[in-house]
């Protein structure tokens, strides 16, 4: 399938069937969770993956009472970052030394820039930080429609009582958004064989 | 290439040659934006599109002081909602009706999720309609990358400056976040040939 293909064939599973996503799947949409692009490269976000069905069934009962979430092969957690620590920052620009022959001054310049977005009273990096995550989002959901796999993404949870179930010091992060990893249970999906609902192109894009 | 390869090809690019991307092309980028799903299916965002060099310099001028907003073949604008309005809802459950073949007491269903969505002092509809206009940037960064299309996304620009400029009604939505579209000047582009820089996976990915 092309990408256009792959987009039309995914849509947000409600129903999956107990066939478990391979190791090797999985690393790729991994790969391409870390492959998306971040502002100033700074990844603010982490992932935690599980598949183990106790936690699975505890987050349905305590955050989120989807169906999908006790079936998945995987669930993926979002985590994005309240604020950008100092070590983080420094930790980042050591890899840019490290892997880029750039000069003290360039890095120097990098560090000044990000130290705007963290002394900054108008961002709210944890908004920002989530957008960052988004875009990783879709690109795990687009990686996992390539190799033929079903997903969903969830915003409708409780992100309160999912982090204090996974234990998040919620003064560095927090959960932002979920995506469940599977395959599609076609026979008792209510939405799996029902078109796009998508409004005409021409209200979504506007040329000028 | 493969999805990791193309994700790997591509970069925040930061000079572009005059090489314009044709319109097959662009429509194929435009359609995995529409294809990009969204909370409740209502893409609370739309896309400006333009090619028009004297634009694109007004653009740089008062917005955005980025040679590549300059050279770029065509600027994407996101624009996202800044709230949903109940025409915009029902023009959705109207579409709903017509294309899937569900019952009355199911659009009411979803008429009441949505209302709830709408009412809540919680959620702020801008934010929230920022995070899926980022799923779709994320989308039409793949779509180009599989074109061997460049992109870069731009988050460091005046939106108030370009809502004049655009005479947006900032009562109903806002410029959120910028894509360029074109083609990499390798020899004039310090970025073209550094290696990507990310944190080791099993710090981005944590398995429980």
């Amino acid at each position: 399938m092309n990408l256009t293909e792959s987009l039309t064939w995914r849509y947000a599973t409600k129903r999956m069937t107990d066939q478990k996503v391979s190791e090797k799947d999985l690393n790729t949409i991994f790969e391409s969770i870390s492959l998306s692009p971040s502002a100033f490269g700074l990844q603010p976000f982490r992932v935690v993956v599980t598949e183990k069905k106790e936690l699975l069934q505890e987050i349905f009962e305590k955050s989120c009472p989807q169906v999908v979430v006790q079936q998945c092969s995987h669930l993926l957690i979002f985590k994005a970052f309240k604020n950008i620590s100092d070590e983080h920052r420094e930790s980042y620009l050591q890899l840019m030394k490290e892997k880029r022959n750039v000069t003290d001054d360039y890095i120097e310049t990098y560090r000044q820039k990000i130290q705007r977005v963290q002394n900054s009273s108008e961002i709210n990096t944890f908004e920002w930080a989530i957008r960052q995550a988004y875009i990783a989002l879709g690109f795990a959901m687009i990686a996992a429609a390539e190799l033929g796999i079903d997903s969903t993404p969830i915003e409708g949870f409780n992100p309160k009582a999912l982090n204090e179930l996974l234990h998040i010091d919620t003064s560095k992060e927090e959960t932002a958004v979920l995506l469940t990893l599977g395959y599609r249970d076609e026979a008792n999906d209510h939405l799996a064989n029902k078109p796009k609902l998508r409004k005409p192109l021409d209200e979504l894009i506007e040329k000028i």
